[in-house]
């Protein structure tokens, strides 16, 4: 794309012009030769690095890596060359003299692990305050606490024992002194709607006043960064203060959303921040993301509270470890740590990392709840699927309708409706968390009754109310899930499986009471007053089906369940639950809910799965030759001048009588040749990129690169999947050692993602331009 | 290397010759041409192509990778030929016409599920019944049952209550009906001893007669296998017949060993055997290892009915998905197949996956327990550390000892040293599997106290038992993983682990009843009869540090001791104790045991970690172009010939004038040269690799390959880093299209194993030569 296009598109929040896209889209035009410099223009790139004045030396140097490209938020990183930048940094740092060559690699090291340890503090402190001020914020919705304003209701019933009441909290209603029941009613649901209202509405305005990159989920977001994509002002220091405060606020507001997603967004703020003390990660793409990979698994540690389910979800969902098990360890060794600190917090005050504990009384299972079980995975992979194609045609509706430019009269409005309705129904009204703790709770007599739930005459009205809770919070967390403000789907899909899982083991419950002695029920005591089948189980595999099909996850999901039920012994009807809502769920589509929105955002990310192509060969995808810039050793500094003006690509072919000599970045060779053009007679001066040609040329030797190199017969689906593997940004092609074509990472993006229908629909949104 | 060393060296154990061997040991060194062919010797590779007769259809073909090449046992599969061969099939089955084209490849996936559901069954089968089969044996060690002979201690026992005595088990004093104390002590020592014997020896003696790889843990070689070397003849049906026999045989015999690892290599064979079954998976080498990463999952999760533990297993011990989360999804499925057939097995009755159960009476901890448990951390990593060292110590001794020409006396001559000095100490008397159950569960009057356990008032007693249980196994362990028998190391290191662990767990409870109201034990009520201190839950913690101090593993670790001893609640302190113990033993040295053994054996795996060089280039390790051998464009096929009769490298790079064309597999040259020759004058026809030179030029196009190619500047870091992410088989280097040299698999591991001191020690073993 010429340099007249990309100045002004700087500030947009949705930039397509990651290099290359117009190649990739229009292959083989050739438009690109005739846009004309425009000169004047401001220079594209930011130009602050340090030449040395000695070019002599430069030409004799060994490393050919000194200069680093600086990127802006939508470019694709190269990882070889960020490898290669900090393989030299660390050479330089051993090669010193003294002392100091003995303590600087010392000192690396230390750094290090200083910013991945104070990242897991700080995640887990940060994740266990939020948790108290969204069970503050929602509580206020309800009443207040006899002992002080700011008292929330754990805090405030800490003391009292589970089947007692909490005489010090108190209700709008008590607390106003209001006598009369309809007058409690209207205090009551006013309070609950109008401050449902002014939370999300709040969170809306901050959103999109302050840091519109703080809406949504931002996993895929993150998942694009771990992959190379660079979107810095993604993980700014607004960004994080917004998304948490925004974050307890939209939780609070009893919109159907959770904070896991945006937990990890938040994490990943962090420890950019903490980052930014050292200019080892903050100079280095490749250690930014390592750094970036561990901070993510500790957000999903503290938002589960599951230490391994944070590392296995960076491993599985993310994709963060690149194939590295130090990565993997150090991102281990976060979410430990990020766990104590939550720990520590304690927030729910109750010891223990567990948050929606199962109270089954038994830990053995029998053979024939394989099929109701079985029933909840399809219904978890039907529905998922469902969800998620719900949840697209609703981003696309909001997109393209006048909604989008009226986001905060949005959010509110859908939290009136959603407080409203929600009231209504007993088990919409309180917040999904509770919900599903309870949900996961067997009965027992010595707690109280989570408003009728445990009502064995009761069984079908509350069959009734859990099928109907799941299916309105289908709708509103389809909706939901994509407005402006900070949004996770993980806590409503749970409570949505929850409700419906709920709702089939209350029926098999009803049915064993009514049949006891029946031949499916023969492994059960034949007295049906005895205890044998357990909902709340049954609200756990409703609940990781439901997950499974909006997700995908496989394994992270299981350790994420378990860690968040503590139903260990269950392990197997999980995994096969989880086994078949994702076989159903992919019956419908392969993409789960991230995946879905980074095609919509068009992010450059390759799926981690083996792309399989229809016969098709690397020169069917690859700009070919005639449509390349290409430079041509033994050009003058002039011709290489007009030719940096004219393109601003990422880099460049060399080639020498049609030879492919290596790549040159942009970057580098615009810095490297400006000194030389401002000396007299510099612009006529001949290049060698492989050396002095004679004693008047200028050796451009130094910033000769290694390019990735095959030969065009290849079959794409290699191609594709060494992108996938080595991290590439950039392939040539050579017959012989003649340069044939290229490929980029962009073109490889759009094969890997022709077949999704809504692909790029929101790429393009320029709504909010305060960034 | 030369046919004339090759082909002798067939039979030999553990074969050097995989390919290039002696290029990488002496890159430099000019001798490979001296060496003259011998003619009418018999083929180097198995020649059974099927080959087209019509060679003008051959060369317009697109499709180049028509032929695989057979390997044989110690080559290193080359996974860009297997992947395209697979490619090429798959597009053959979906473009036959008709309803051929549309059911084939249905079939073709229900073959591959099939493959993996059955391989499933049948290994939680074989689990299960290998658990039963141990039992019985181990049992008859002790008496007998008096419903009948065939009746296991479990299955004899069944309805007794675990509070209550088993009085159908009758020991061996009681059944031979002999009074005297002293006479039954001595039929006692005498039956165990012999037994252990007898079981030991018939293990070394099947072992050594029909099937020597079925020797040792077998995981060291999986990860090899599925790293790419091809070691068929390791998953051979007797294999899988004698690892099973022998392995029930030597855990019976109380040496000390597990059945875990050995697991794992029988569910792998078991897999190979169906895999027979359709040659898209026994033709396919990498088809072929994405069925056996599935399979091993599988085989962890049977030897722990840890489902998820295994696909960890599978993801980080054995990196055996290659980042393809398909094939991890595949392992998943498999793994819980397996489960729910070794759950309907139900091989020690207790209708519980989790073979461990920790009988903690509190699901919380308290923080100063964290000190005692870093303790036992940093034994379990400097013991784990020192475990290894001494079993390769003992490795090295045994193989350059005349100990490894008798290995079935050594094998039965450490059975009755184990034997009589574990008969004198009762913990070590009893299996371990036993053992590490009972130090796993917490004191209960209900229960009849294993061995004086829980007696308060032996706790000094215990302490020093305890401490010499895990040191004597040390030692036990240390050399009999090694021996002629198959052996696992995770349970004898568990059993060390909980020995230590709950020998620290009592001394903390010692010291609490002592002063119970000592600051330190300020969170524990000062009452000292009350339970504040669960030493079984001590004894998990000593058998995670212990294991991670000698695997290194991390993640799959924690996951598979939760899922062993059902500890969820305490899954914090098992990974603050498994990375302290991972911290401290890799500061003695990098290498956990299985890696340690892949150096000692020198096969061609990589380990997954960056790899960093000092500052060397490619071209410091590549073989240079001197030291190559090519073909050059234009040869006659003649000259072909003889340099295929000379040399038996896997292939040869192709130039033309210096200029790199391609790669050339040597099989695929000589089936297709071979008729051409036998034409009449065939011999001095010439031979064109980018097509035909004249009308009488023969095209050896369709056999030119891509080879990846780099310039020789290349950092050679980032070269390792591509063998391993991509799984390459070679590299070529070159200048401006210019050969300038190549590297392959086999110099990189060289490399990357250059800091073992044994490396190799192990590889040459020739003791057994019956296979």
């Amino acid at each position: 794309m010429p340099r007249s296009d990309s100045a002004s598109s700087r500030d947009n929040l949705w930039q397509e012009d990651w290099d290359n896209e117009n190649r990739s889209t229009h292959p083989r035009s050739t438009t690109y030769f005739e846009r004309p410099s425009e000169p004047g223009e401001r220079p594209y790139y930011a130009e602050d690095y340090e030449l040395s004045p000695d070019l002599e030396e430069w030409s004799r140097s060994a490393h050919r890596h000194r200069l680093r490209p600086h990127y802006r938020d939508g470019d694709t990183i190269d990882w070889w060359h960020e490898d290669a930048s900090e393989r030299e940094r660390w050479k330089g740092l051993v090669s010193q003299h003294g002392f100091r060559g003995l303590i600087a690699p010392f000192i690396d090291v230390i750094k290090l692990w200083f910013v991945i340890i104070f990242t897991g503090i700080c995640v887990g402190l940060a994740g266990g305050s939020l948790d108290i001020l969204v069970i503050w914020l929602s509580g206020l919705r309800e009443g207040r606490c006899a002992r002080g304003f700011l008292w929330s209701q754990v805090e405030c019933c800490a003391g009292v024992e589970s089947g007692q009441v909490c005489h010090d909290w108190q209700a709008w209603g008590k607390y106003l002194g209001i006598g009369s029941i309809m007058g409690q009613s209207l205090i009551h649901s006013f309070a609950y709607i109008l401050l449902s209202m002014a939370f999300a509405a709040s969170a809306a305005i901050l959103v999109v006043s302050y840091a519109p990159y703080a809406f949504h989920t931002g996993i895929p977001e993150i998942k694009a960064i771990l992959g190379g994509y660079v979107f810095d002002s993604f993980l700014s220091s607004w960004t994080l203060l917004i998304k948490a405060l925004g974050l307890a606020l939209s939780v609070s507001s009893g919109l159907s959303l959770g904070k896991e997603g945006p937990l990890v967004h938040v994490s990943c703020c962090m420890s950019f921040l903490f980052m930014k003390l050292f200019s080892q990660f903050h100079r280095n793409e490749t250690q930014k993301r390592k750094i970036l990979a561990a901070a993510a698994a500790a957000g999903v540690s503290v938002a589960f509270g599951s230490p391994l389910g944070g590392v296995l979800f960076g491993l599985e969902e993310l994709d963060a470890f690149g194939g590295d098990f130090d990565v993997m360890w150090r991102g281990f060794v976060t979410s430990v740590i990020a766990a104590v600190a939550l720990q520590y917090v304690d927030p729910f005050r109750t010891s223990k990392l567990v948050l929606f504990q199962v109270t089954s009384g038994s830990d053995t299972w029998l053979a024939f709840e394989l099929i109701p079980w079985l029933c909840l995975a399809v219904i978890g992979g039907v529905l998922g699927s469902f969800l998620i194609k719900l949840n697209i045609a609703a981003a696309v509706y909001r997109r393209n309708s006048i909604l989008h430019q009226w986001p905060i009269l949005e959010v509110t409005g859908a939290a009136t409706v959603t407080a409203v309705l929600s009231y209504l129904v007993v088990f919409l009204r309180v917040p999904s968390s509770d919900l599903v703790a309870n949900l996961f709770q067997e009965c027992d007599p010595q707690r109280i009754d989570f408003h009728g739930l445990c009502n064995p005459t009761a069984m079908w009205e509350n069959v009734f109310l859990l099928v109907l809770t799941g299916l309105v919070k289908i709708g509103f967390t389809a909706w939901s899930f994509g407005m402006m403000i900070p949004a996770g789907i993980f806590l409503p899909t749970i409570a949505i499986g929850a409700a419906l899982g709920r709702a089939v083991g209350l029926l098999t419950q009803g049915l064993y009471r009514a049949y006891p002695k029946a031949w499916f029920f023969s492994a059960c005591p034949p007295d049906p007053t005895v205890r044998c089948i357990y909902p709340g189980f049954y609200a756990v595999i409703g609940a990781s089906s439901m997950l499974a099909g909006v997700t995908r996850m496989t394994v992270s999901l299981v350790v994420i369940v378990f860690e968040l039920t503590g139903a260990l012994s269950h392990v197997l009807p999980i995994m096969i639950s989880v086994m078949v809502s994702k076989w159903i769920a992919d019956a419908f589509g392969p993409d789960g809910i991230y995946t879905s929105w980074i095609a919509l955002r068009r992010y450059p990310w390759l799926p981690p799965f083996e792309f399989r192509d229809n016969g098709e060969i690397a020169g069917d995808a690859m700009t070919p030759l005639s449509n390349l810039i290409v430079l041509q050793d033994g050009s003058s500094l002039r011709e290489l001048q007009r030719l940096l003006e004219t393109w601003d690509y990422h880099g460049f072919p060399v080639v020498q009588d049609g030879i492919l000599l290596g790549y040159v970045v942009r970057e580098k060779l615009k810095s490297f040749i400006e000194p030389l053009l401002s000396e007299s007679g510099g612009a006529t001066r001949i290049c060698g990129f492989r050396g002095p040609h004679d004693s008047d040329s200028a050796d451009l030797s130094p910033l000769l690169e290694d390019a990735m190199q095959l030969r065009k017969e290849v079959p794409l689906e290699l191609v594709v999947n060494m992108f996938r593997k080595m991290n590439l940004r950039h392939i040539m092609f050579s017959q012989a050692g003649t340069l044939t074509g290229m490929i980029t990472k962009t073109d490889i993006v759009a094969l890997s993602t022709a077949n999704f229908a809504h692909r790029g629909a929101l790429a393009e949104e320029r709504t909010i331009e305060r960034t």
